[in-house]
C-alpha cells in the first residue's frame, strides 16, 4: 500500500488519529487551525526542516527515529529560548511509493518526543513530493520571562554547557562507514537525549545568553560570539571522551575532539551566565567569555571543522 | 551564483535583511526563535506546504508570486478560525544550483503578502533538497473571540461566500493548455486576492462555521457538512460567470461551473450564519444548511470533479 492508495484525507485521518493533546492545545487537528495556549500574551516560535537524503536516511534511522529527531530539533530551539515547548506543527511531503505507515510511525515519533515536554502536534499539512521532507515548527511558552537570545553574553561570563556533544556526530561517522554499532553512539544520531528543562532553568538562573547546539559547539558559540560582540574561549579539559565514543574514535582513525566541538545535532544547550551565578541543575561550566571576538580553544585558534552547513553537507 | 556558494548562513542574512517586521513581531529572525505577541493567551497557527512542480512551476510564477501564494494559503487558514494573522515562519528547500535570488524574491513575495494583514515572516530555516520546496506557518490572533469551526453548521444556516472562486482554477488550466492569457485568470492563480478581513468580521457577527476554500467549494463545504452533521444545498444561480471566465471557458471548451463549484486555491472563505443573521460586508447568500448529509447544488449531486487531492495532483 502507498500514500496515493489512501490519498491526502485518509491519510490526514490515519494519523491524527494516533496523535494524543496535550494540556496547550486548545483546539486540535481537524480545522484549518489549530490553537494553543499562550499564557503570558507571547508565543515563541521556531521552524527546523529535514530532508531525506541531507539530514537522514531511511535505511539507518526508522520513521519513527525521524520523528524524534525532527520533533527534538525544533524543541531544543525553544528551550534555548527559556521557553516550555507546547506544540508542534508538522508539515510531511512524500513520494507517491510510500508506505502510509511510514508517516504514521513517523507522527508517533514526533508524538511521543514532544510528551516528553507535555507539548503535542496540533496540526500539519501533507502534500507529495519527490524528496521525503519533515518541516516541523515548534511553539512555546516564557512564563513571563524575558527571552534568553544570542547578543547577551558579557566579558566575564562563564560559558556552561547541558547535555552532551559529539555523540549524535559520532554515530553518524559510525553509520557513513558503514557499520551499525557501537549501539550507543548509533542511538545517539537516530534519537538525540535534549535536556529540555535545562533551558527555562538556564533563563530562571539568570543567564545571559543561550542557544541550541545543532550545527556544532564552536560554530553556535561563534553565532553567540557574534551577536554579543564579545570572545569565547573553551576548555578542553572540560570535555571528557566518553569511553565507547574513545574506542570508536581510534578504531576509525578520528580525533574524539572532532566529534565533541564541532559535531551538531546533539541538541545540548549552551548558555552565558554571569561569572558569579550558580549554575542550574544539569549546566556544567566548559569556558569564559572575553573582550574580543571569535571563538578559541584553550587561548587558541581551532584548527579542524568546525560545524555543518546544511547546503554542503550530504548525509554520505 | 547558486545558493550553494552563498551558503546557508549567508543566504539566511540576505533574507532576513529583506524582511520588515509588523507589531506583532515581539522578536524577530536570528535567535533560536521568535517572539510574537498572542494579546488574548491564545495563538491560532496552521501550517500549509507548496511543493515545486505540484503546486508551483517556476515557469509559471515568479519567486515573488510564488511567496504571495505561499503566505495567502497560510494568512487566509488563520482568517478562516475568525482570526486575525500575527506572524509567518517559513522553512525553504532548495536546489544547490538555486539562484540566491529566487530566494530573496520569495522572501519579498511572503513578506508583501504578510504586510497586507500586518503580519510579517518573523524566522524560518533553510535546507538543501533537490525539490524546491516552501512550507509555512502562520500564527494568528482570536482578539478574544471563540474560534470559527468547521462543526458549528445548524440546519436553517444560510451559506455565504466571501472572495471568488474559479479564478485560480481557470487560470491554471490556461497556463496548463499552453497560454498566458487571459492575463487576469493567469494573474489570479499567481496571487490569489484574498478577503482576509472577512474571517473577523464573520466571527464577530457570529458565524457558526467557517473554512477557506483551498480545495474546492464542493470539497470544502464537504468538510464542513461531515465536521457539522449536516447537508449544504448551493445556488447555481449564486455564482455568477464573469466575463473574461466565460470567454475562456468557451475558448477552452470547459464548464466554467467545474472552475467556480470544484477549484480551489483561490482561498475565498465559505461560512454559515444563523438563517436570520445579517451577513457582514464582503459576504453574500451562496446556499442553506439543512438536516442530512452531502453537499448539492440545486438540491442534485454535482456530477464533476469536487476538488484537488495534493497526492494525485500533477501542475501539467
Amino acid at each position: 500500500m502507498t500514500v496515493t492508495d489512501v490519498g491526502e484525507f485518509g491519510l490526514i485521518d490515519r494519523v491524527t488519529a494516533r496523535l494524543a493533546q496535550g494540556q496547550s492545545c486548545l483546539l486540535g487537528p481537524g480545522d484549518d487551525g489549530a490553537v494553543v495556549a499562550a499564557p503570558d500574551r507571547r508565543v515563541v516560535a521556531s521552524t527546523d526542516v529535514l530532508v531525506e537524503g541531507r539530514h537522514f536516511r531511511r535505511d539507518w534511522s526508522s520513521a519513527r527515529d525521524v520523528g524524534h529527531r525532527a520533533a527534538a530539533a525544533n524543541l531544543a530551539d525553544i528551550a534555548a529560548m527559556g521557553a516550555t515547548p507546547t506544540a508542534l506543527l508538522v508539515a510531511l511531503c512524500m513520494p507517491a511509493e510510500l508506505d502510509p505507515a511510514w508517516a504514521e510511525e513517523l507522527a508517533d515519533g514526533l508524538g511521543a518526543e514532544a510528551a516528553l515536554v507535555g507539548a503535542s502536534v496540533v496540526g500539519g499539512d501533507m502534500s507529495g513530493s519527490p524528496t521525503l521532507t519533515v518541516a516541523v515548527t515548534a511553539l512555546g511558552n516564557l512564563a513571563g520571562r524575558a527571552p534568553v537570545v544570542r547578543s547577551g553574553a558579557r566579558p566575564g561570563d562563564v560559558v556552561a554547557l547541558a547535555g552532551r556533544t559529539g555523540w549524535s556526530a559520532a554515530g553518524y561517522t559510525v553509520l557513513s562507514r558503514g557499520f551499525r554499532t557501537p549501539r550507543l553512539l548509533v542511538e545517539a544520531f537516530r534519537r538525540p537525549e535534549v535536556p529540555y528543562a535545562a533551558g527555562p532553568a538556564a533563563a530562571a538562573a539568570g543567564a545571559t545568553a543561550m542557544i541550541d547546539v545543532s550545527d556544532g559547539l564552536l560554530a553556535d558559540l561563534g553565532h553567540v560570539a557574534t551577536a554579543s560582540g564579545v570572545a569565547i574561549d573553551l576548555s578542553r579539559d572540560a570535555f571528557e571522551v566518553p569511553r565507547q565514543m574513545r574506542d570508536a574514535a581510534q578504531a576509525l582513525g578520528v580525533d574524539p575532539y572532532t566529534w565533541i566541538l564541532a559535531g551538531g545535532e546533539d541538541h545540548a544547550l549552551a548558555a552565558t551566565f554571569p561569572g558569579d551565578a550558580a549554575l542550574p541543575e544539569g549546566w556544567r561550566p566548559v569556558g569564559r567569555v572575553a573582550a574580543g571576538a571569535g571563538v578559541t580553544v584553550d587561548g587558541a585558534a581551532y584548527s579542524g571543522p568546525r560545524g555543518w552547513d546544511h547546503f554542503r553537507r550530504t548525509a554520505e
